[in-house]
């Protein structure tokens, strides 16, 4: 399950009460990682707290900050019996440079194959594919050097994940990174917004906003030529913004039956704790709005003149 | 010719050079019509200057603001011996109310059909078309109620024009017009890029930033459906971004050759009125900004909690 960020904590919780149902509900054990986040035990404390609400039977953190610390057996074993891993948001550098390559990050991978439900939010969502969309300069044109691609945590092949899609106007970078990696299906969630995929690689879009979906494979471009920063041609990008209760096959790229409810489910939760809530989810949403800082505007050769 | 707004006044002004080019050269005889813009002849007279300097032979201004001064012989006088019209930008729906089934809207065709250029900036891009990109709201991602359409000029068939596009995030607004028109192919050009279009329907592409196609032709959506203001399903709609020099067939939707020579053409032109030319560019961006206050948000269901 990746997430477009901002997912709602509140509310009616879609998405992160789908979370729990899918890791087991009341029987739920679920694992909450925040390395990606720079506030410490606060996000794990957060999304512990509302797990909890929400059903889960028993929530665990882990916070590794160090190769040392994923490597350690301990790590990993906090991993082994759980339903349900959640990677918090932040920076997904900062999570891949610690977890991949780990015993911790093998753990997880080993909890996805029997059957454990993996989630990641904003940086949590990017990190997920093998091929993660690592940073990157916003605006809806395709350009040159615009995306910086890693190697993610590997639980989700073939794809590349973009978050924050539509508030932050990502776009051009899943188009620009698509159009040189066309073996690559684009994947851009909106905030509140979700796509479940299973192992048959249907997947499925909860939540409030749309989930873009790029198809490079019959992309013609001339990425392998452009030079410095500027606009790459990209033709024939074949698009699909889906929002809730559509479903949609990675494998034959293509659209399948929405779901037959198309309304969004929810889940009656105790409002015991809404300030603290309230507060941890502002010091979330600072620290994304400081992110946003580092997505610098690429240098612009010609100034501009005139809007009108 | 249709340009994305905030093309290059001071620069290489390829292509309003181009424009001039297209008209005759030496031998143009421009007609500037400023309806659109609130500057009044302000616009009329930096265009003017802008287009002597680039070797315009005689140019002349129009500004009807009232059907009956479009519907005047002698304003449809004044185009009927021209080589190139100019559409300034502004509101496109102030210049397709007053000129729109007009005396003057007449000429403005008579003049195409007899070969001469027509160009339009910003609301003038917007306004050539049959179908018209009224005003709407900003966004990447689809959603009902989002884009108004009136009738445009209709100086070009079976296409829907949007400018300022990666400027102003309006993938979103031109997606939902082409999914509930599949008909019509989508044109979205960025700001400082023209898109030239020939009696045989070619799209050539000049300018800084890139020309954004979206063909409907294999479109599934929901769209007449979709309710309030949520986001709608569209799925397989065919991107193109194209960058200058590259060559677009708008009948059977298909990428060209580009042409030849791939790097921009530009004239040297005399720098004597820059000072002027920087007053009135910089009102005209004042103009712009403040046409953008006019793009309200579509109200949001549910407050954005965290946005990690």
């Amino acid at each position: 399950m990746i997430i477009g960020g901002a997912e709602d904590k509140l509310r009616d919780r879609v998405i992160l009460s789908r979370f729990v149902h899918l890791a087991g509900g009341a029987e739920a054990n679920v694992v909450v990682i925040s390395t990606a986040s720079s506030l410490g035990e606060e996000a794990t404390s957060l999304y512990r707290e509302l797990f909890v609400q929400l059903g889960a039977a028993h929530v665990s953190g882990l916070r590794p900050l160090s190769r040392d610390e994923a490597f350690d057996a301990k790590a990993a074993k906090v991993v082994d019996g759980c339903t349900g891993i959640f990677l918090t948001g932040g920076n997904q550098l900062r999570l891949s440079s610690v977890v991949g390559g780990t015993k911790l990050g093998m753990a997880i991978r080993a909890a996805r194959d029997r059957g454990a439900v993996i989630a990641g939010t904003s940086a949590g969502a990017s990190a997920v594919s093998t091929h993660m969309m690592a940073f990157g300069a916003s605006g809806a044109t395709p350009k040159h050097r615009m995306a910086h691609v890693s190697a993610g945590l590997g639980l989700l092949r073939d794809v590349v994940v973009d978050q924050h899609f539509e508030q932050r106007t990502r776009l051009g970078r899943l188009l620009a990174v698509v159009a040189q990696s066309p073996g690559l299906v684009g994947i851009g969630l909106d905030e509140d917004t979700a796509a479940i995929i299973d192992a048959e690689e249907t997947l499925e879009v909860i939540g409030r906003g749309a989930v873009t979906i790029v198809d490079g494979s019959q992309i013609q471009t001339d990425a392998f030529h452009t030079k410095g920063h500027r606009p790459m041609m990209v033709s024939g990008a074949i698009l699909h913004s889906l929002p809730a209760g559509y479903r949609f096959d990675l494998k034959t790229r293509s659209l399948l039956e929405p779901v037959a409810d198309l309304s969004p489910r929810s889940m009656r939760v105790p409002r015991s704790t809404k300030e603290t809530m309230r507060r941890l989810t502002r010091r979330i949403a600072a620290e994304g709005a400081n992110s946003l800082s580092v997505e610098r505007k690429l240098p612009r050769r010609q100034e501009r003149e005139a809007s009108e």
